[in-house]
């Protein structure tokens, strides 16, 4: 410990990273908050993004500004290439930031159980520009089937398949629903849109594995009514350009949306711990890397263990627990205070919304499904959201989309190919720059390119 | 003329093309309206987006949406690839509609007078992708600034230089020094925001050389008050990564912004039809062209007289007024009413706003500046703005923004080159997507990459 002021440096401004950084602001510290974007945001409402209803900037805030008061804190926006964990310093692009406490909260990733090549015809929904690259195919494919004659490759451009029936598939599936059969019929004139197929696919026996089974039921239901597909006990074997491969069938698809697993983000190479096999470092009770305990690790990237000896979900409250109790393990140690006790994970419930009006929820002793489900749910989130604009905007959007089935973030702006495109843009200033793609091109490498909000 | 419904085609979705649309509602025609964008957006505000005070959905709206209830009305999303003007045939990606009247509303882009290359360097703003591109600029430019300790380096990064003192000139100014001397400063802390240079060049003698010179005037003093160094008779003689060449001097400069020239859409060379220096094609006084009369041009695309041989100027009510007029023609054309007289230009007015509490407004016989001129502006923007929800959004961000000073849509969500940035991000899930890059890496040619929203 050096006898200057402690410095803590945060990897990864997510629930837990934030909360840590918040949790700090009246100590003796010195806080660094690293983060690749220049954006907290709140991954919760990733999906309404991905499906139009709200824009980007509702549900992300600069981190710098949630943080501007807090004088004792910088923010850097950074990639972290290594970490020194003898010298104590964190490597992140130009800078080298020195540290006396470390707390890695980089979250997670997708998953595609070792087929990582899936990860271009079915993107996953973690990420800020995940969901406008999403938002993108979903909107480009009802473009792209009023375009073109052919009844199969239209039917295959109105197939939009989710893999995974935990709460992202299950959001995922009904508001894709909700915008093919509400949201779009009357603006297109050859195509119908209620013809749009929507197939949830779950590899276990029943939806929302981690809810009671009642609500499960109920999802499944409330699913159908809204008339999404559901497969459970079924599982993909291959993803491509065209659609997915089932144990038995074959299903085509224009649009895959991965929701069926998650990576940890690779902190745990950067320190050389030891992980699990979600890739997540398995920390000591009290949230350190055994052997380090000036490293923390909080949120997604950590596999910890509850006293019953459960591991704690990959949730945003939990998250924020984490981070809350590593700011306090911090300040004890500072301040000379005795250690606290270990880690203890409290569940408050689970929460998944289906679509207008249904939504499940499960508190300790109380299920909650329908409409009260959904108004529960939509008061939890926006009171959840940091930022009273941003709350404001959120509320107004949703209640508009609620009174007119609308959505108001229908924007196609990120192509297919952008560098492709841009330098099309540059001989002809005018050409598109959604290239309106023929089925038959749809092979190309291109459409595993980028998709940057 | 075929004896079936006439068949209208409109290439573009802008104000004109929009407003012809709009204009043929209720007449017995066939609309196909073809845009390659799903999007018709709001022009004047771009420059908010750019500067981070409004998000690319709140002055954008899907043109479907827009025209869902004109039920004689087709959108297509689709790129103008050729015309047929024997066969009166458009080709757009994989369709071909014919047409008996065509509509030319394609538009215009930024002209680099004969400098193509300093598009990578000095990025215009006449698109959406184009906001959020100089916004990334913008933003990743005082985050890179916080990250180098080089003094040189960080002066360069924190000098934005804006080339032409038109209307777009002036406001891009007043923003970006805005958002350098009251948004961020309270954010950083390694770096003085305050210390930013904002320099705005004009190759004439006075800025806003459309309006009346009191009101040049005003806008001068009006920037130099905000911290905004403004040259006049300024020439830009070569733009590069690090900055501007003037006539007898050089400014190094991490961010160009181009405002100094347009040129019109290749709608000219699709038809094969006489144009000007512009580009723009030349239009017979019914806004057709010499010898096609069922070809009509309207907005930036045409070159027009009013009565009096004045060009009609590239503006939006413009664009509007031209859109009017052709929706008349063809309608008295198709109901066989005698031959509108030729189009007539009503000049509203000019309007450029500079920034908090300051605008110019030129109406018939009265020029307004300051919070008077600020608030008509204010008004007269958010009441053109179409569409209920976009306008409360818009009235409330703006609204925010005044009380805090604070911008809400500083997020940074494309990176320099999305391409390497996407390919990085599958082999290292958390990589940073937005990679901080030092300025000696800024003369590869990704800083000339896509940039899209």
């Amino acid at each position: 410990m050096t006898n200057t002021v402690p410095k803590v440096v945060i990897v990864g401004a997510g629930f837990g990273g934030l909360t840590v950084a918040q949790s700090l602001a009246r100590l003796p510290v010195e806080v660094t908050v690293i983060d690749r974007h220049n954006f907290h945001y709140f991954q919760p409402l990733l999906y309404q993004v991905a499906t139009a209803a709200l824009s980007p900037a509702d549900i992300a805030w600069p981190i710098r500004g949630i943080l501007k008061r807090q004088t004792n804190t910088t923010v850097l926006m950074a990639n972290v290439t290594a970490i020194d964990t003898e010298q104590r310093l964190v490597h992140a692009g130009p800078v080298t930031v020195p540290y006396d406490y470390l707390v890695l909260a980089t979250g997670a990733t997708h998953s595609y159980f070792g087929h990582p090549e899936w990860a271009s015809v079915a993107p996953g929904l973690k990420q800020i520009q995940d969901a406008t690259a999403i938002r993108r195919r979903i909107l480009t494919a009802f473009e792209q089937a009023e375009l073109i004659e052919d009844v199969e490759e239209r039917r295959g451009l109105l197939t939009f398949v989710v893999v995974g029936g935990g709460p992202t598939g299950v959001e995922m599936a009904g508001a894709i629903a909700e915008v093919a059969h509400h949201a779009l019929p009357a603006e297109f004139r050859r195509i119908d849109p209620h013809a749009t197929r929507v197939i949830l696919i779950e590899a276990g026996p029943r939806l929302l594995p981690t809810f009671p089974e009642d609500l499960s039921a109920y999802a499944r239901e409330a699913l159908e009514r809204m008339g999404v597909e559901v497969m459970t006990q079924a599982r993909v074997t291959h993803c491509d350009e065209r659609g997915v491969d089932l144990e038995e069938s074959r299903i085509e698809a224009g649009t895959i949306v991965w929701a069926a697993g998650v990576v940890a983000s690779p902190a745990a190479e950067w320190i050389g711990a030891e992980r699990d096999r979600a890739g997540r470092v398995k920390v000591s009770p009290d949230l350190t890397v055994p052997g380090r305990p000036e490293i923390f690790v909080v949120g997604d990237t950590a596999a910890a263990a509850d006293e019953t000896g459960r591991m704690v979900p990959g949730i945003a409250p939990a998250a924020k627990q984490m981070g809350r109790y590593v700011a306090d393990v911090i300040a004890a140690r500072i301040t000379g205070r005795p250690n606290l006790g270990p880690f203890r994970y409290r569940h408050q419930g689970d929460l998944a919304t289906i679509g207008r009006k249904a939504a499940v929820v499960r508190l300790d002793h109380m299920h909650l499904t329908g409409f009260l489900g959904w108004l529960f749910w939509g008061f939890a989130h926006v009171y959840f959201l940091i930022g009273l604009r941003n709350r404001a905007v959120v509320a107004l959007n949703w209640f508009w989309n609620y009174l007119t089935y609308q959505r108001g973030a229908r924007l196609i702006v990120d192509g297919p190919n952008a560098q492709e495109a841009a330098q099309t843009e540059k001989t002809k200033p005018l050409a598109s720059s959604v290239e309106v793609r023929r089925s038959s091109d749809r092979n190309q490498p291109s459409r595993a390119g980028p998709d940057w909000h």
